[in-house]
């Protein structure tokens, strides 16, 4: 929060780019916008008339007409990637190549191997690079983290986590996130991924993970139920859920010997991401003391502060919190539980993955 | 319910007797003195002074200087068995034997050898026999039931269940807790295994289990933290988490296409099972529709529903909903758990366990 009060008197203020512009880049340059760093100076996407809507929605001065035409513009200092995850590697690696910083959104990507790949464009150019993992920057995230630090739960030996949504029941053949090659794992890459960023955020890096991955009501090819139990460094034991085939659920749970805390958000107000506070819950449990009390949260804004955070990075005035590693463990989460699916629930390790 | 409010005015009571006068004995002696079905017309445990003031207690007339004097008493028409659980078998057979109806506390047995040898005794003698898997009679686990099998909660393909407490940082040597001969699984025996049969009594039969149990903060020898992820044959998949060190919990969310619901329970007042479902809610979440409601629930009394409904099958009037099969059918979860965490987590199938 430092950082961005004191660049809130800024006048040059960091000039990107959306990329990409669905629903979700519509939502960053909203929270792009209820900051004071960023200017978003250009825009691209393949349709000349979602260009033109972008630009008059948010006030954009121009678009470029062809991604390498954007990538030419010397005044634009980075991208924002909001385009389908098969597509991340290639317009990623291809930016930094440019000379760009890149934010992209989660998951870093669908595969691995394109994951390692954007890692060695990162290492080889040494540019700013920022994946949006933004459900760690929620108040309950933070406070939950903050209590595992200052001892208050204890030692934690089991964390619950559980998104789901109806979405999978409502896909069509014209998304692609119905087809496996380009979204494989279905609601865990797109939903359980968050949780996989979050848990490694709270409790550590995940050593190994046993899964069970199914497709059960979504007419799509991708599962829309999936169970992982992973195991972290520490010994700890971690539960993800993730459904798409049921109203919407966004829970974490956190087992300590002190405490108990269970934070719960109504995540269809996710997209204006300075109230989604206000529609969370942080319950407290103690020790010997059935009796639970809610804990306070502050006011947050999760697309806001990444996005203003990837901005001063490109400045060097602040450090961007999740980069490619940290999204890569959170990708080799999902892949770890695809495999272990396949393999009949045996644990996979994480670090062969990692590269 | 039916049944009970027939036999309110009673006056040929059956007439039972604890076995094993610990704590547990008591409440189930207050829940079957809540009803009008029985007499405790004996009793025993092998400390005089404990027969004595058990008797004197609940105004139990005499009690049995052994148990083999207790299975000679003519007038007996059945036992309730509250010892530890490795000492099952011996205890149940040896009733059933001697013409003994006999109900016995969850689990049936602490292993499956032990289960399968009650099972053919209770074939062999024909004997009416009950486990005490109480907690599916709770008002929040029947009206789960109904809205499944009403069909309001479409399909289910997620299931989560937790029950945890903090009793494994308390276990001293001198409890038959603490060693894993004599209680398997820990907090998955004693605590999982009510989710167990609640999950099945839900869902349907397990087909199989993936889990991993660890010893991570207690000083017994049995594991406090166990997560499972169990398979139905109906293809849906079941979460039970189960913890020994931490603040407790008992909750069971169902993921459906039309409906989530949401049962929590503070069972920190579960021994008086007259009240229990007072300190219980029921939170329906409809699809699109993130708003939750509350689901009234009506007062169930799950220890004196089973015991009266355990003495009305002696006299004929009754049938016994949580036999041998189901019982067995729990226990086969928390060894397939154990057998998967000792075999890294790869699903092993029930059927095998279950004779």
């Amino acid at each position: 929060m430092t950082e961005i009060a004191a660049a809130s008197d800024r006048t040059d203020h960091v000039r990107l780019a959306p990329v990409g512009l669905g629903r979700w880049a519509a939502v960053l340059a909203r929270g792009a916008m209820r900051g004071d760093v960023i200017e978003l100076a250009s825009c691209f996407t393949r349709s000349p008339e979602r260009r033109a809507a972008f630009c008059e929605e948010f006030g954009i001065p121009r678009s470029a007409a062809s991604y390498d035409e954007l990538l030419a513009d010397e005044t634009i200092e980075g991208v924002i990637i909001t385009t389908p995850n098969d597509t991340h590697a290639d317009l990623v690696i291809a930016a930094l190549d440019a000379g760009k910083a890149v934010y992209v959104d989660k998951p870093i990507a669908h595969t691995l191997d394109d994951a390692l790949a954007i890692r060695a464009a990162v290492e080889r150019t040494g540019q700013v690079f920022a994946v949006g993992h933004s459900a760690r920057r929620l108040a309950g995230s933070r406070v939950m983290r903050r209590w595992i630090e200052d001892g208050a739960l204890g030692a934690v030996s089991l964390a619950e986590a559980n998104f789901s949504n109806e979405r999978g029941l409502e896909l069509t053949p014209q998304t692609w996130r119905w087809y496996a090659d380009k979204s494989p794992g279905g609601t865990l890459i797109q939903l359980g991924v968050h949780h996989a960023d979050n848990l490694q955020y709270l409790l550590g890096p995940v050593a190994q993970v046993s899964a069970h991955a199914r497709r059960l009501h979504t007419a799509a090819e991708v599962p829309d139920a999936v169970m992982c139990i992973l195991e972290f460094r520490s010994g700890a034991l971690g539960y993800l859920g993730c459904g798409w085939a049921s109203p919407g659920i966004y829970q974490i749970r956190l087992q300590g010997t002190r405490q108990n805390l269970l934070y719960d958000l109504d995540f269809t107000h996710w997209d204006a991401s300075d109230q989604a506070d206000d529609w969370s819950t942080l319950v407290s449990q103690a020790y010997r003391q059935p009796e639970r009390s809610e804990v306070a949260l502050p006011r947050t804004d999760m697309f806001r502060e990444q996005l203003d955070e990837f901005a001063l990075a490109i400045r060097g005035e602040a450090k961007v919190e999740v980069g490619v590693d940290e999204a890569i463990r959170a990708l080799a989460v999902v892949h770890a539980a695809l495999e272990s699916s396949r393999r009949d629930g045996v644990a996979v390790a994480l670090a062969p993955l990692l590269g």
